[in-house]
């Protein structure tokens, strides 16, 4: 037995990443980017690959009591694109594995595939390996990604500058909204199997929950543009925390307004008829997979009338810290609380 | 629920890929090769990247009453780099995923990637990425690994062509005597907690169980030959499966001879001590990570001499089938039983 034993809960799933991470070393000059940013950058001749990895554990990252597996087989792959669009990369290639007991049917693996193979057409992206094998607990799914993008293309966490704008494309909340319906709906329909839930009016917040989608549509609209923003990330664990990570890889600090933050109208009322206070479901409401980025001002005229991208803020020195500026014109301090899986 | 109910077990494995895969559609010109060979084969630029990926899953794949951490981890990533090897190229990133419930310490994930980092170092690969999760399960363990290779090194499983020698590395059958072995003396643990298994007479093949390395000096030393193998893939499976995989893809048949087929002294004394059939495991035994390739008859004089490669036999035109002369030189039909995770 060993001498001491740390619980995993002590360090969070960040702390134990870092504590891993120490002893890493990188060998080969073809890693232009390890562990630290939405996906690793490999030099691949005239431009480079990244590449991104997301495993999805039955009862943790989803309900088969209430997500049908075309869904899951589709949001499977669209985290992994998400973070290929951080990036602000192109995707091209995805490899899929699966561990799944007997309780599963050949015709319910074909509805996971259904879902995998709607989102490689969505996204244009090949399915081109995996590994299937059997579980002795719930079914894993772990999904890697590749894209391609060119050298100086690529956004990484690292390259926000003081005055740089805030953006963030979308609306926020409501992916965690959506989870907090479905759950108590199951909560509702387990105490009496007879009740039927009614969630035609929740449909905008469970749909984000249950079927998400990356934004590649920005990301094609950027190139477009011919903007590259100085820093990206998707925001998978809630705002305050991405731009936390951001704040940290591009030593700045933030200013955010919460008047600018973008809220869905059934997000917001759901929030309230849940006893939520929205505005903190838009700050660490996890799985949103919108876009969090800057742009350097110059860009600002390209952007400025875009229907789906707000301007939250903006960087400031790294001194400074990570403010909101409240409605009410008051400054506190952001916290990053971020989603905890441990 | 739906209508019908088809058994994975009806299938199989190798059945319920196939009947995934008949919905992919490729539609990226970068991609080279998709599903059905060792790794995904990938434009990239002057060169190629390979990738391939491997799900390891507690009490499936491995069992952590005799299997160490760090072995578990050094395994994780060989398996991956085997699967590189095997399409001759050299590996050069990692990504792992893990998936722990709280049954695991720090200190016990530490270990694991003790493991995986020395087999970093030993293949010469980054660690560029991955996740990190709970299970609510066992241990979860998702690699992929991705490689390089000239686009005219890389070695298909479908390029064997008849009168083809076809080539094994060092031996065979030795990862299921340990498997065995280690087994029997789990059992003879758990009956009887006081009996201390003595291991150190089976060190060979339960080193080739729990800690198997892949060949990645073959590959080196093949490059320095100047040899392309027409086909290749690694024996993870079994002897006869592999050789079933090539002639598929090759549209080949195949002839071997028993007293041909490598086996090491400790698997073949095991094996009679455990009332096993020696050549069944050389054929059917799985895990052995060793390379089955195929050259040209005009490279033969270059490895002739090689105190690690086998000359087993030769491809045969496919309407000749598949064939083994045992010693006593009559010609049975191959079986490939292959290693059933369902």
């Amino acid at each position: 037995m060993p001498e001491n034993r740390t619980e995993i809960s002590e360090l969070g799933e960040f702390g134990l990443i870092e504590r891993l991470n120490q002893d890493v070393i990188l060998r080969n000059p073809s890693t232009l980017k390890g562990i630290g940013d939405d996906a690793a950058v490999i030099e691949a001749g005239d431009h480079v690959k990244v590449v991104t990895t997301d495993l999805l554990i039955e009862g943790v990252h989803f309900d088969l009591s209430y997500a049908p597996l075309t869904h899951v087989g589709f949001k499977a792959v669209a985290v992994n694109v998400s973070d290929i669009a951080a990036m602000n990369a192109i995707p091209t290639q995805i490899t899929v594995s699966i561990a799944l007991s007997n309780r599963f049917s050949v015709e319910a693996v074909e509805d996971l595939y259904a879902g995998i193979n709607a989102a490689c057409e969505h996204y244009g992206v090949d399915l081109v390996g995996g590994d299937t094998t059997a579980s002795r607990g719930g079914l894993v799914i772990s999904v890697t990604a590749i894209g391609e993008a060119q050298k100086d293309q690529v956004s990484y966490r690292s390259g926000a500058k003081v005055n740089d704008i805030l953006c963030v494309t979308g609306d926020l909340g409501s992916a965690l909204i959506g989870l907090q319906i479905l759950e108590r709906e199951k909560q509702v329909y387990l105490a009496n199997p007879d009740m039927k839930p009614d969630l035609e009016k929740y449909d905008v917040v469970t749909g984000r929950q249950l079927k998400p989608d990356a934004r590649m549509d920005i990301i094609h609209e950027l190139r477009e543009m011919d903007i590259v923003p100085t820093s990206m990330m998707d925001v998978s664990d809630g705002l305050a925390s991405e731009i936390f990570h951001i704040c940290k890889a591009s030593n700045v600090g933030a200013l955010i307004y919460e008047d600018k933050l973008p809220i869905d109208k059934q997000t917001f009322d759901t929030a309230v008829e849940l006893n939520l206070d929205p505005i903190t479901c838009v700050l660490n409401g996890g799985e949103d997979y919108e876009l969090l980025f800057t742009i350097d001002q110059k860009d600002f005229a390209k952007l400025e009338k875009h229907p789906d991208i707000h301007f939250i803020g903006h960087m400031t020195k790294a001194e400074e810290g990570k403010f909101l500026v409240t409605k009410s014109g008051t400054a506190v301090q952001l916290k990053a609380q971020g989603w905890k899986h441990f």
